[in-house]
């Protein structure tokens, strides 16, 4: 079925199969020219798969094709193994699997979809050998491997990739002595040094200096090269060969390489935003970039006098956009956050890199001397926060709150221990974005940080409590405070009352009931809730009632009795591991009643959550409304 | 009451009044000289403080107070401040401050006692500005402090203490890099180089390499002296005055400086362990030590013209050492370690600088192919951890419960996400010794690790369990482990069956009752409980159950049921915090049941709970005797 690509079109969507692969790797050609066909031909793959997905990392992961085909075609003995530290490269690291016959060509079509690719690597994959996505622990594992290797006799090298904006982590330099100290020459790190992290340039957010000096001083072999000229990647990688230290390439590369337009190098300026770090390309985007791959690959077979490439094509499955009437939560914190920044000249804003994602650039071209960007650096950020608190300023630290909740859990302890006031957001909270995977889904945060003294956890249900909750952590609450955020617009059916303001420890009735209680925070759960109750009341002729708890770890235990009422049953709904969630505040409480004690039953998260889409990762945490209602259905 | 010392006696405690101090401080010599001596009075007072309270860190005290004296007496304006980010030497800080009058010198005998001076530094100390003890903030917290002067147009410059073992820690290497970038040369970083970590020489467990060009390409101004000759760092601040890049000055020193045999110099070898780190010098080190200083006071004093210093002294209290019935967790944990080892041939253990304190040296001893010590570097030992596991190895990670669940709590989700196995064991676990203060009492641990899916979290309540339940986790517990362990030896009421097996979720009786039931995990808990127990019956007739529930994160609730039969009143005892700890597990187990439903009421820690003597500890969190026996007779 396949075809040769001339103009390619728009709402099609183009991928090479794998019998193509095969062909080309036999070809009688220079071993670079071969590799260089094959990394455009994953690029065209990797470009597929996140169109169809509707995300994935297309810079990063155009940037470190050319590594990952030589690696792939030429550099590893069978014994030896690879892995992307960062994890974000995974389209990229997929497609060359794939062309190189390790990964069913079929699942080209299942990124970011259940029992397919997930958004980030996971060993559940074949030929995956560690999950990554959160950043900076690549060479740790890779030296516990080697030291695994070595303890059982057995041989093999370890290739590490890592992003350049990743050497931020302080893991990272943390995992470099004991390399040199137990003499790890088995490990060489490739620094995919593409000058851009997930916002802007890394010089811009974090200036690494003089890298190679740098890592020289930590006893490391450093080389440097164009990370996209395949030859000087061969010749430097020959060159290491006998060396008895571990070792490190940083090489030089373009992040989005291989189409002019996504290309770092195309920007206007050195402060302009990337836009290709993450998402989707929209259809024209894409058909220029598959344009542009398909006519260098022409070329490239044409001058290596083979048979021209055939292609498989594919409608592109229109992605309906969030309904005009979802909710963003990120932009009304945006606002809010506005709003009190006007009004308390002490209030600063921290970033790890995530400032589109967390909603601050406003704030930042606002208040341009109360924005510090700190990297990917979430332990040095939340340390920065407590000096500035302990120094009169009001800190508001962001990131994602995957990130937020355990990276730096001990300094936000720290903190906490000095009685300051901070507020820590963590967006992307919860279960979905489905297609991410789990290390990016937030379903640990309320467990991590709810034990805390002095520190409120609360989480708003709609864009118009985003304000109200902030605003309370902001002028009323005693300590510090953390402000859960989902980050996906999402449709939602309830509305808060024009005069609803948020009272400690306190809920808002959405929707009356006395068969049973379902209590929740945020946007998803909660609309979950208000799905079930009415659907039960039809199919059941039950009477639902449900709660917006927004305080996920202080409870008024008599406004919950009341709130309870004369329901037997409550059931709490948490966008969140069951242990440690909102539930288990729930439960203490009640269960410390003498009389009048509904049951309580916790549903939520209970193992690792899949990568998916939406509505796949919902069910799969039986947390979707049919799932719910079934849950509920049995107890009557 | 002041005297002169001649030949100090066994049992006498010797300080140094405040009137001495400022007579000292008042005395016209050349300024370096009178640092010394203020240097050598404070070493005095340091070592007074830790032989009366019993424990403290003589070694960081002592090879900083060189420092202290300079900064305190002559460089420090009344903008600047100081800070130390390792924490260890607060009795040498303290003893400095209470020299220079800032500090009561009433409080030179409260070291380690409530409302005294905490173990570790805390802001609730006059002149104490940040909370420390957990290593590797103290630059973040000083850049924070510094950007925060900035906003708000205050002038002042931040001198920050630093461990040399601290470096190995990820997040200094973390916080450089935007100090540069900020421009923040208010910033000194003195490093103590005293070549010492907890366990042994710096290079033996992570060698820092060539240390001044290593920071050096982080782009800070690099400049290195004696930190024990006064001139030298005298010369060296002076020469940085005008340096517009932050700073970081290598002061070579001696751990143990100033007493002869205390000094890391008179050391057989480097490769032995250094006995000064921390707790308190027995009756015979104390005088020799005591006498050396007074001695070279004496002649320093003479040298200068000045009045001989005249001393106060103090019987000292026997402390009484635990009961030869005190049963020790660590050792019991070192044996059942040793003979899993040998079943075991894939086993290893990770330490992370605590290899006395976990148990470890036999092991290491015994099994040195098997043992890693990964240095002052949580994450990274995690994730080494998690490499090995992916490779076949069975890795059992070490470190105290506070740091080992919180600073790489994102490192062990990473790998719980990878469903490897991997033992996790904390010791000082718990809310005692109190000694240390909280960045050492480890009563956050069960929250931060209970969510995590395939993680069972364990607790032996005596030393014959910690056998068994090590056991259960290598070779029955189908995934990862957590063994927290209570470190400090203590007497136990109750004794195992000799035929006691762990059941995966359930509990045994350790005392019947039927009237309520105390659930809990641990020596210290159980032994209050039962206890508490003993005197309810015989005050109140009441008839109190006890059971031992060694599984934190999971129960089996038909065993429950069965535990609970006819006691209407449930309390879980925790040495952690009430939210996130069993108690939670147990409320929400309680809470689905239909019916025959006991109250159940959670106790524990509700606050940052203080430093000082363990029973001032559990009286403070209401968690003695007297405490839980008034709150479950308050509800009869």
């Amino acid at each position: 079925m396949g075809d040769q690509v001339g103009q390619a079109v728009e709402g099609t969507l183009y991928y090479i199969p794998y019998a193509e692969f095969q062909r080309i790797r036999a070809l009688d050609l220079p071993r670079e020219q071969r590799a260089s066909i094959f990394a455009d031909m994953c690029r065209l793959n990797a470009l597929y798969m996140i169109a169809r997905a509707g995300s994935g990392h297309i810079g990063s992961s155009f940037s470190s094709l050319d590594i990952l085909s030589w690696l792939l075609l030429e550099e590893m003995r069978p014994e030896d193994i690879f892995f992307s530290s960062k994890g974000h490269d995974a389209p990229g690291y997929y497609s060359s699997l794939i062309g190189m016959g390790k990964l069913d060509i079929d699942l080209i079509h299942k990124l970011r979809k259940i029992d397919g690719l997930p958004g980030h690597p996971d060993i559940g994959t074949p030929c995956i050998v560690t999950n990554t996505g959160s950043l900076g622990m690549g060479v740790s594992k890779a030296k516990g491997m080697i030291l695994a290797n070595r303890l059982c006799k057995r041989s093999g090298r370890v290739f590490v990739l890592t992003g350049d904006g990743e050497l931020q982590e302080g893991q990272f330099w943390e995992s470099l002595v004991s390399a040199v100290n137990f003499g790890l020459n088995e490990i060489t790190v490739i620094i995919d040094h593409n000058k851009l992290q997930s916002d802007t340039f890394v010089k811009n957010v974090s200036d690494l200096g003089d890298l190679a000096a740098k890592l020289r001083t930590f006893g490391w072999r450093v080389e440097r090269c164009d990370g996209n000229d395949i030859g000087a990647l061969a010749a430097t990688l020959a060159s290491l060969h006998d060396e008895i230290r571990p070792k490190i390439i940083i090489a030089d590369t373009i992040k989005g390489k291989g189409v002019s337009f996504m290309e770092h190098t195309s920007l206007d300026s050195d402060v302009a935003m990337y836009r290709f770090h993450s998402g989707a390309p929209d259809a024209s985007s894409y058909r220029l970039a598959a344009q542009e791959i398909v006519d260098r690959l022409r070329q490239q077979i044409a001058g290596a006098g083979a048979t021209a490439l055939t292609f498989e094509t594919i409608e592109r499955e229109a992605t309906a956009p969030p309904p005009a009437t979802a909710q963003r939560l990120i932009p009304a914190y945006t606002q809010a956050l506005l709003a009190q920044a006007k009004n308390h000249p002490n209030l600063v804003a921290l970033d790890a890199d995530l400032i589109l994602d967390t909603g601050l650039i406003p704030f930042r071209e606002k208040f341009p001397d109360r924005f510090f960007e700190c990297g990917i650096a979430e332990q040095d950020m939340v340390s920065v926060a407590g000096g500035m608190a302990l120094n009169g300023l009001l800190p508001i630290v962001h990131s994602f709150a995957c990130f937020l909740s355990a990276r730096p859990n001990e300094q936000i302890y720290n903190n906490a221990t000095e009685k300051t006031k901070i507020i820590y957001v963590g967006s992307l909270a919860g279960v979905l974005p489905g297609g991410p995977g789990h290390s990016h889904q937030a379903v640990r945060d309320i467990s991590t940080l709810a034990a805390i003294p002095g520190m409120t956890l609360v989480e708003p249900c709609c864009e118009a409590e985003v304000g109200l909750l902030l605003n309370w952590c902001v002028d009323e609450a005693p300590g510090s405070c953390y402000l859960r955020l989902v980050s996906l617009p999402w449709s939602i059916p309830y509305q808060l009352p024009s005069d609803y303001r948020p009272a400690f420890g306190r809920g808002l009735t959405l929707r009356d009931g006395s068969d049973a209680l379902i209590i929740a925070a945020g946007p998803v759960m909660l609309s979950t809730a208000i799905e079930v109750a009415e659907a039960l009341e039809q199919s059941h002729q039950r009477s639902i009632k449900v709660v917006n708890l927004p305080w996920l770890n202080q409870v008024d235990a008599g406004w919950l009795q009341q709130a309870i009422g004369d329901c037997r049953q409550v059931y709490c709904l948490g966008n969140h591991y069951v242990t440690g969630g909102q539930g288990d505040l729930v439960a203490r409480t009640v269960a410390q009643w003498s009389d009048r004690r509904p049951v309580v039953t916790c549903l939520g998260v209970d193992d690792i959550p899949p990568s998916g889409t939406n509505p796949e990762v919902l069910g799969a945490c039986a947390l979707d409304t049919q799932s719910v209602l079934r849950a509920i259905a049995a107890r009557f």
